[in-house]
């Protein structure tokens, strides 16, 4: 363990946990919304966006950073929060996700994932340990071990080979950060010596593989722990299931991780099943694409009943693209591909998602979120504004 | 004349004129740098952006917005300010470069400009009558009449014929105009009872043509007067004796606009010669490519000398970007296509127009334009970081 990361759970109401978690870069409030910063910026985003609209903590990719600008380059500019110009907490993933999607670019053996890049076709090798040492130069609050991800649907047999195979990595992983902590690894050039790292629980869908992946990856030992390998195909209510099932046999007292997940409704559901962290580029994803999140229901602004609509996006939300624009102007600015179209549906989608983690806190401070979890829920799929 | 338009000098050092304009919508400095909102928004920014590096006037594209979302839908909300949520002043072109940019899409008579959207191809006819109508029920502040645009070099005949024609189009500007004020054009739903227009001096690089567009340009009578037809290919020299030559003519107690220019050195050089407006491209597209105005002159941030540039884009600038962000990270999200590099390079760039304006009003108002000019010229030119 780290002194530097702690984690303190304040309040529970149900399954449903407030807490905080201390970084080197300051603290974060849980259950916390992570918008995603792929190559070291929030897409449409400027960091003083991200600080108005309340998120403390952001998630950089290991790959995308990996391959341009280089964890070299960023650590002689002294890591990534330097180098980018965040002063908060940052986590970044493994590049892992980003090497197994890269499907016939890649091959996948007991040491590592063998990718191209999809930048320029040149050789790499991903190992548990070049992954741990890219984090340490990078040199995120939270650092990801290497896990395989496999396809859904997958056997069980499949499921079981590669979740133990993700257990052995995490071990590596593990084994190397522990040399750069106590400096027998002094070489790599890690720049956080406060670094934590989480470790992954894998089995898809299969309760049993979930729950040997859980007693090893706790065996191991860990700052946090995140369920990976949903949010890939399988029925929600499946999901919700695995969720809640792997929430259980985690440590009360460390930080429970959904990784790439979800809609806002998914965010509701699965701290009503005991998750402290979210990540998904979701909202800003869709925001590009026209797709705005309301109190309401989703709305496309490209549809044509907005072409004269003065109302606000969304008249519950208090954001600056709420208070100055309306339907009408945002639907013009989209039609006309102006790039400010995505900047301000961005940030009204960032601010609902992390409003809603606000909200969400604040009902299980006040120990009404069992009935926050229902309003909010019929709320938001009472209308869905377009199809 | 309407009543709620004025301009008052306020002092004056030698030709360079301190001042100020009201409009409906609130007042202006002068000399003034209008970044231009093409589609009603200018490009990467969003209003408060405009409003925190001191932008207190913006130009629309009438053709662009005629063409989409429309001047009806426009005037049915309320006028261009209340659509595009910008309360503060608003100047627009008549359409009339654009349609005369469309080359072989167009066709010109003394009636007017038919041209082919470069949208959907459909046929459209642009008059001074019409041309006046839109931007009567757009609503801006101040409303450009419609003038012939020639190419450079244009023979004397060529010049005068087309000086004349404008002149010709000019009267019948103001006389629609006239028509909108006295109710007697009400069926076309202008949104701006205060709104002013200017007249445009044309007349080529030819000083006999300015001189007698000029006259007859003011014995028409408007509020403000244009110089066009500049920064068309031009020597800079033979561009700047023009500017001089035909401010000089012009009435002391009304505005000067200098069309499309420039760079920062032509903003001091044209101030120098007795001009109160600019507006121009240069800073906005210029930064959406990488190129970046600082106090020792440009850089191209793409140049890989940046790739671990420490350094803020402008030592001497107080903008967000060089407050918060390297060179390096610039570069970064450059390379990386990132749409934030457009916005804070662009932030950049309005930051430096805006405050060499700034800079400028100071520098009149104690009567120390000239130095400053000197030492503006010499400490721009010192360095072109890059070619």
């Amino acid at each position: 363990m780290t002194d530097s990361f702690s984690f303190s759970l304040r309040t529970t109401d149900g399954p449903a946990r407030l807490g905080q978690f201390r970084t080197p870069h300051g603290i974060v409030e849980t259950p916390a919304f992570m918008p995603v910063g792929t190559q070291g910026s929030v897409k449409a985003m400027r960091h003083e966006d991200l600080e108005a609209v309340g998120a403390q903590i952001i998630l950089g990719n290991t790959y995308h950073l990996y391959l341009r600008p280089g964890d070299q380059l960023i650590a002689r500019r002294g890591g990534l929060h330097s180098f980018i110009g965040w002063p908060h907490p940052i986590l970044t993933d493994s590049g892992g996700y980003q090497v197994f999607s890269l499907a016939e670019r890649r091959k996948i053996t007991e040491q590592g994932a063998e990718f191209r890049s999809h930048l320029d076709g040149s050789l790499h090798l991903l190992t548990p340990e070049s992954a741990t040492d890219i984090q340490g130069r990078l040199g995120s609050d939270i650092a990801m071990v290497l896990d395989e991800c496999i396809a859904y649907p997958a056997t069980h047999d499949d499921a079981a080979r590669s979740m133990e195979r993700s257990v052995r990595w995490a071990q590596r992983c593990r084994t190397r950060l522990m040399e750069i902590r106590d400096g027998s690894a002094a070489e790599i050039g890690a720049t956080n010596s406060g670094q934590a790292q989480f470790g992954i629980v894998q089995g898809g869908v299969h309760p049993d593989l979930r729950g040997q992946s859980a007693a090893a990856t706790m065996d191991i030992g860990f700052e946090g722990y995140a369920i990976g390998g949903l949010s890939v195909g399988e029925p929600i209510d499946l999901m919700y299931e695995v969720v809640g099932d792997t929430a259980r046999q985690l440590p009360e007292h460390q930080p429970r991780y959904l990784m790439g997940t979800g809609t806002p409704q998914d965010l509701v559901e699965c701290v009503a099943r005991g998750i402290d962290m979210f990540d998904c580029v979701l909202p800003t994803r869709n925001a590009r694409n026209g797709q705005l999140f309301t109190s309401q229901g989703r709305l496309n602004i490209k549809n044509a009943r907005y072409a004269e609509d003065e109302g606000p996006v969304d008249p519950e939300c208090r954001c600056y693209t709420c208070r100055t624009h309306s339907r009408a102007y945002l639907r013009h600015l989209f039609a006309a591909g102006e790039m400010t179209a995505g900047a301000l549906n961005t940030l009204h989608n960032l601010s609902f998602y992390l409003d809603t983690m606000r909200r969400i806190r604040d009902a299980i401070s006040l120990r009404t979120f069992e009935r926050f979890r229902q309003e909010f829920l019929r709320s938001a799929s009472r209308l869905s504004l377009d199809s």
